[in-house]
């Protein structure tokens, strides 16, 4: 279970019945449409792109508790989304030589070989479909607070950009790799389509942008507003690092350069620069909260790797089939959106308690 | 409140009457031996060297409970380290003018005015002091499965270093910088010298090693081995970014550079490399556990900087006095490997449950 | 969320599209059978006889995740149970007035009126149905350790019995009212009868028996195996009351008369007497563990009841109609025996980590 | 740690450095006055009478975190009381011979015999003065709602009462028994003393009417009101039982009186009667909150018992010295009232966060 006010809890296999998000603590009132929803599930699908899988995911989602006549009730919300389109023969093929840098291995000793190692099982990338969905919910709780949240695509390989906040609400999805500097469009997609004649992958960073936080979200000492999203970003599949503001560039700089001075601009106090991201000591300070996760290349190659026989103990090599995405983290970019969503959200509910009681 | 079975608390205030931790969950029968623990937490002062803070903190450590007979209870521990030589008069006449980057405007907002602005109150790094005693406790758990954390400086502004795990071993605490390359010693010292003259300060990157993990801490999809370490990560004031293994690398490498082939070396499945620093699916996968994370440079400089009379609403400047550190990474070194121990320890007694279930 | 290491959530409302349950932490390589499951939950439907609810609940499980191959495993289970057999019309036209002694009020003002009213919504005896999905995992745990956890009813209306273990295993089930004094059974029934026949209900108590548990299940000094059992107890609509051992018979007992001496047979430590109900300091004994919960009067009578149209503001009368149990607590008695057996799972999941730590 | 919004941890032993409670959650703002709370721990002391413990705890409290300037800063709070007057000689003396009903037998085993076992440890009744500290702050937040918590002692072995709450309020804390009715003082003096001449003990049990409780207290289908006070209820040593409104007695109670009917009052939804003590489903109905607990005798009495010598294993007997009282349900009043308002504290918290966003 993920949060304390705003609880999430996610489930469900890559080839199983389905994978779903069960939410306590949603306030009651939220108005719920299917095909917004729908919509939100959809950025997570470039389709017709080369660079994506082509797997089908026509997400049929179904609400099974919490929402009576298209709003939520205040009782635990659970949504699911089936699974379709899927063949496992391949996963008992190779159900003994795990994948490099997958989570094959790791999953069989942990779960003692009782693990559905079907389609990477709860490790797959389709346990985002959930978290998007959840983050339907995060967002509108936060429309409330005008908090608006906007992830996109900073870096692609060899591929940087820096948008305006406006290139990048105008911009990310109108790009087939959700990179707001849409006259870079064909060269990316070159050279994605490079990187898969190779069969070959590529890592990525995305960048989030979160407007309109109220000042105080975040707990210290413990449940910090940077470390319960450090957190939560993790849960998505390929990130291996997450930082804030001017996040690891910090260490080059000095405190004369790094610090964010104070300013007054139309009766309130806000920074001149914002190299912390939005976040001084585990609270939101008023400007625009900033992180970037970093997205390893996806494992799934075309190329020859070497590997290990488990039941043999011996060597041996693996080429990865099946559905090949040359660039993970493009898919990423809503995931990473909704999760950060969903832990603002967390936060706002948490600080309204106090809110409530101090300023009534 | 951190942690699930080994839960940390961390209080106190950097000017009010003590620092400290209660830990629920420790287990009955470890060894505790103070002038151990003293020793663990004078690794947080560098002291005599010129570039840490003169703050002479003769922490005079108290175990208030859960510990009889000098062994754990395994009831609640709370260990207490008394605050001395604060001087709180310079703390009343900045009240109005928040620090840049520090806290202090975000506490005042948060707390509603009521946060003991004293010193930094708890967003003072005074707050680290109890983490490495918690820090001391979670180190007796690991040491029983031979597990092993070191942390050190990867990076200090310009200057950088790649050591082998003997040399951290050996050298990072004969480094008044903690920075395992000795032969740097002289250099650098000059260099925070210098950034001390101009009334600075400058950031850096501590890299953490943890050996001899078993496969399988973690608890995915939600409770990742990495998430659950990159929220504690974050409690230490400072912290702007965490990375694993090849970290923000890996957006610029491609799959077949990434992917850490599976081999057999004395009849174990080993990584040829180790790009995933240890973790797949958020899954210890029994290689070395390595995270980086980015300190940035202390926000106290002695250079004049642009502020805010919050009392008068109008620009102002500040000067901030005291205590100057010319690079708080420095101390923060015990801190993140005690923080890091804390969820290996928490890790491995919930992965114990399963393990006594599933192989007895 | 419910628990520490064995984690239930339970969702769905009476006339939504079904109710069901997340459970994080159960452990890998658990049998699953359907066909057992069915059984168990067949226990909350005494069906066929008069007193009870006529409502046909052919309850249709699925298995939504964290089951492969017919073993749980160890990621995130979701089973739910379709509803059937709805008829919302009449909860339509009672919706200003709530039923007295039911959630129908408090339900409308903590939702601000967006609750699911048809059926109880959440508030209904239905959702015991996945309690019992849970004790079916939890009972499962249970038996590696040869825990048995027996559930009957102790008490209906001016009935009351006094069984040994024997008789409660051989016969409660055998009893169409789980009261395993069989002499009983007519005279019950023709009580119950008469009591339908005013259109009324009655209450009663249900004993629930423990055995072989180890002793040291519990966390004081917060979480207590007494507090947390009573705690999830709670969650049972209809219960008002728990008592372990001698319970409230306590309060006129003199320390000579409740305390349980040690005794030893066959080289164990015993007590003689079993007042403390096999929980001291809010941990298990070793003795049988042993509660009574008592459970109120089904709320729904045929009988003219005063209440307020909450439109109107104005006082006005009601006669509930709908399906009838002249005695819940006996549909309660595989509900009583499943959260108990949940909350035990829980408690000895957390207690083998220190097991393995300290003895191995 | 118990709560979620307003949490709690307790800690300390009887004879050891102190006994105190951490809190986390508190809102700033809250005004502390030392007198004040040293007046609610006197609670617990009816010093100066025959029938409690001589034992002179006049508690040092000190606070170590979360408060400044007088108020509370919204930080973790941690308060101590330190230990006096202890001699620990007798608990060597019986170490090895557990007193029957007390916990020291499963605290040596669960603990692996590393618990501290003089006075009892963490089983003592000492514990229970960190809850009266927590409650303190709980009480400052309930006042804000004008909630109010009464308790008072309903039975004490053969002598019980019915009294109104006027007379709860005027007479508990003049009745040295906190028995309301003081025209009983001299006779259950008396009956009592006796119970000591003959070196025994005596249970009771203790009420709590809360006045004022708004509307919507209460998370259900899991987080319920009394099942988070019954959990919570159960730290309190000896606490047995807990029952709410007309508790075990609805087993005998038929539907058409147990229910109460709602009425209109002054403009307001009222129930007529009071059986369901003042919770519905899990969630205050804005009637009084009704609950009773049962406190077991004291287990420790002058009378020889049957024991066991756990080093020899064999049979053995034992006279309990040491202070005695005969009576631990007078102490228990304010303790009972103090959890009480621990828990309706944190529900109050809770409940803000939906109010401020639905209603503003």
């Amino acid at each position: 279970m993920l949060g304390k006010s705003f609880q999430t809890s996610f489930f469900g296999e890559s080839h199983g019945r389905c994978v779903g998000v069960l939410i306590e603590g949603c306030p009651p009132g939220i108005k719920v449409d299917l095909e917004e929803l729908n919509k939100e599930l959809e950025k997570r699908r470039p389709g017709g792109s080369i660079y994506v899988s082509p797997r089908k995911e026509e997400d049929r989602v179904e609400i099974l508790s919490g929402v009576f006549n298209e709003f939520t009730t205040g009782s635990p919300i659970v949504v699911i989304i089936y699974n379709k389109d899927v063949i496992s023969f391949y996963y008992e093929k190779i159900k003994n030589t795990p994948r490099p840098s997958h989570a094959d291995f790791v999953a069989r000793i942990k779960y003692y070989g009782y693990n559905d190692y079907r389609g990477g099982g709860i490790f797959s990338g389709r346990i985002t479909a959930p978290m998007v969905v959840a983050g339907y919910f995060a967002k509108k709780i936060l429309k409330r607070f005008d908090v608006e949240v906007y992830s996109y695509i900073k870096r692609i390989g060899k591929f940087e950009c820096n948008p305006s906040i406006e290139e990048i609400k105008k911009s990310t999805y109108k790009s087939p790799t959700r990179f707001p500097d849409l006259s870079k469009v064909e060269e990316i997609e070159n050279y994605l389509k490079e990187i898969m004649r190779e069969g070959d992958t590529i890592g990525g960073i995305v960048e989030t942008i979160a407007l309109n936080l109220p000042i105080g979200l975040g707990e210290p000492p413990i449940d910090t507003l940077d470390g319960d999203l450090a957190k939560a970003l993790f849960m998505i599949p390929a990130v291996k690092g997450v930082e804030f503001g001017a996040g690891f560039n910090f260490s080059v700089m000095k405190g004369s350069e790094a610090n964010d001075p104070y300013i007054i601009k139309d009766g309130k106090v806000l920074t001149l620069t914002n190299n912390s991201g939005g976040i001084l000591g585990g609270i939101s300070n008023g400007m625009p909260l900033i992180h970037r996760v970093v997205i390893k290349p996806a494992s799934s190659i075309r190329k020859k790797q070497r590997t290990v026989d488990l039941e043999k103990m011996k060597e041996t090599e693996i080429v990865v089939e099946g559905r090949h995405d040359p660039c993970i983290a493009i898919r990423a970019v809503p995931v990473v959106e909704s999760v950060t969503s969903i832990i603002i959200a967390d936060h706002l509910l948490r600080w309204l308690s106090w809110k409530e009681l101090l300023e009534k």
